[in-house]
């Protein structure tokens, strides 16, 4: 198979490249607002286009349950279905799995639960899993995983991992359409052990890329900055990397620095939906609730050019959040994701300059000013 | 005082004009999205111009009591705040007052009653409803009138119609604004000789329109219907005439038969949340939740132009609503806003043309099929 990725140049660790899908490519470093359910909250795509955005991610769980993964297939897809015309990636369904309450029996052979939607028995494994992402037509999908919590025993996460493994392999032989790609996921919690060992059985296989499983899952934020230190460099260099679920911006630059490509979180979304608006400056964020921005007439962020910052300002945001209209919602969604994805761009544009130390420093002094305010 | 309202043309008792304010002009017969608490819901304002909105309602009531008229005007006023260049029109605050539950006390001086937010005792007279209008800034502000329930006795009605009346002259005593145009309002519910003596009244003030108030309000479609067909025609010719609250498309296509020239009401954007899409063909409405759109990879209307039109199908949209997504209800609202403008724009073209009766005989069919269905 062809690469699909390209390494363009790198500046320290920090890799600036790119990757190629049959939907179009896109820029790496880089991030993927999360569609959950087939939409990005409230926002529609070409709003989303509008904040920069140029791959989504969207929860496997979520659509096979609703509204099937054979009706997305059926009516051509998940681009057609949800207006994307760029590149889409899939969770393995796995996650959300695990956080139901009715898990019925995990073993080798899979996954059995009961549906959060109308409690029908379903099986989920690593074929399936593949199954349902190729029908969906995302142009990358995720091995299956087991993503235990990351306080249990070494021996605990051992076992598990060799399962993750051996499902791995199966996941790659399950693929039907050569246009999918598969990354692998690694696990191991905090076990450098384990975590080495994770990267060197997945680098043996035929992966299209390799993601970063079982952190930002509750550990503590050392743990995953420890991980950091060492783990995306275990993985192949010629391979995009894809630290999952992950994070704040000081966590985008602290996985960039050590050599991480792709990051997703439902942070800017969910953020502001609760009025937080992430802001350049002194400050990582304001709170748009607080009584200080009822008269302020300047918008939330006089250095960003998104569509909320460009037409409306923060008394009025604030309004909005104060007597429950959703476009107060939507509005810092948009702009809680350009943020995020202008710092993406910002920093790929700082390691083609060999810059990159500097945009880190920033974003990382500020969040530290922030915690010793 | 110049005349803002310009008859250009009519069509039997359709009347095609044009209403002038420092905020621009908007075409009439035309309709007014109603942005209740300052942004119609979940719709920002570029969507909105392209909707094809010339001009917006806000409620009075609600900015009052929040962020406060006060604020709004320190802040520049309404236009500003909201990010809505075109002209905006307030109603009186009156009829969400009377429908609170705690009214302390209804007299010729105002109406006593305590706020719904934080219970605090609140007085609106005519002279304070124009006052925070004014200070809102809107283009068009509403007189203060009483509402009855239109079920209520002849003589209860014609007594609350004299105090609207005196209600009447307060309200343009109070205006300090010469830019702010000021409406009276009809009432008399279905009694002809109170809709009569409203109009001849009413006609010997200087407001700038004229509205036709207490319908919509619950009383049976064929008295709203009977009203309107000698009602409107009391009013003076020359100044616009504006039927508040109403309502389907049927409503709209009788009210410009019989001499209106504009519309306010909630139902597009309150069905649009609620998965009612309205729609041109043989039937008015489908509901989006049927099952039969499952896998319906049309738009919501093939000859429809909107932006959910352009870019979303029926399989999507009812799928985002079968998981509760909320840019399945945002999506319909702009489709349901650009139907009804869309239709009165068409209304404005017919009526030039001197074919309006198309249109309404088109309407009308559509709506009594499906009441027959």
């Amino acid at each position: 198979m062809e690469q699909r990725f390209t390494k363009i140049t790198t500046d320290g660790a920090a890799r600036r490249g790119r990757y190629q899908t049959v939907h179009g490519s896109f820029e790496t470093p880089n991030f993927m607002p999360v569609a959950t359910r087939g939409s990005v909250k409230g926002i529609d795509t070409e709003r989303l286009k509008g904040c920069g955005a140029q791959i989504m991610l969207v929860n496997t769980y979520h659509l096979w349950q609703r509204p099937s993964s054979e009706l997305i297939q059926r009516v051509g897809g998940i681009h057609r279905f949800a207006d994307w015309e760029g590149p889409i990636l899939s969770d393995s369904g796995g996650f959300q799995v695990y956080s139901l309450k009715d898990i019925r029996a995990l073993s080798d052979k899979g996954v059995e639960f009961r549906s959060h939607i109308d409690g029908s028995k379903c099986f989920l494994s690593p074929e399936k899993s593949i199954q349902i992402q190729e029908e969906l037509g995302v142009d990358i999908a995720m091995a299956l995983d087991e993503c235990p919590a990351a306080t249990r025993e070494h021996d605990d996460i051992a076992k598990s991992l060799e399962m993750t493994l051996r499902w791995a392999k199966r996941s790659l032989d399950a693929r039907q359409n050569p246009n999918t790609s598969i990354f692998g996921i690694t696990q191991g919690a905090g076990y450098r052990d384990l975590r080495t060992h994770a990267a060197e059985a997945l680098s043996e296989l035929d992966f299209d890329g390799m993601a970063i499983g079982g952190l930002s899952v509750g550990e503590p934020k050392e743990m995953m900055y420890e991980v950091l230190s060492y783990h995306p460099r275990q993985l192949p260099d010629h391979k995009i990397r894809y630290l999952m679920g992950v994070g704040t911006t000081e966590d985008l630059v602290e996985g960039v620095r050590n050599g991480v490509d792709l990051f997703d979180c439902v942070m800017p979304t969910r953020s502001g939906r609760f009025g937080r608006a992430y802001v350049n400056g002194e400050r990582p964020y304001i709170n748009i609730k607080n009584s200080g921005f009822k008269e302020d007439m300047t918008p939330v962020d006089e250095s960003c050019s998104c569509f909320c910052c460009r037409k409306y300002t923060k008394a009025y945001l604030h309004h909005l959040f104060q007597v429950g209209e959703m476009l107060g919602p939507v509005l810092l969604s948009i702009h809680n994701l350009t943020h995020y994805l202008t710092l993406m761009a910002e920093i790929r544009e700082n390691i083609e300059q060999g810059t990159f130390n500097t945009v880190y420093e920033r974003v990382k002094a500020k969040w530290k000013n922030f915690r010793e305010e």
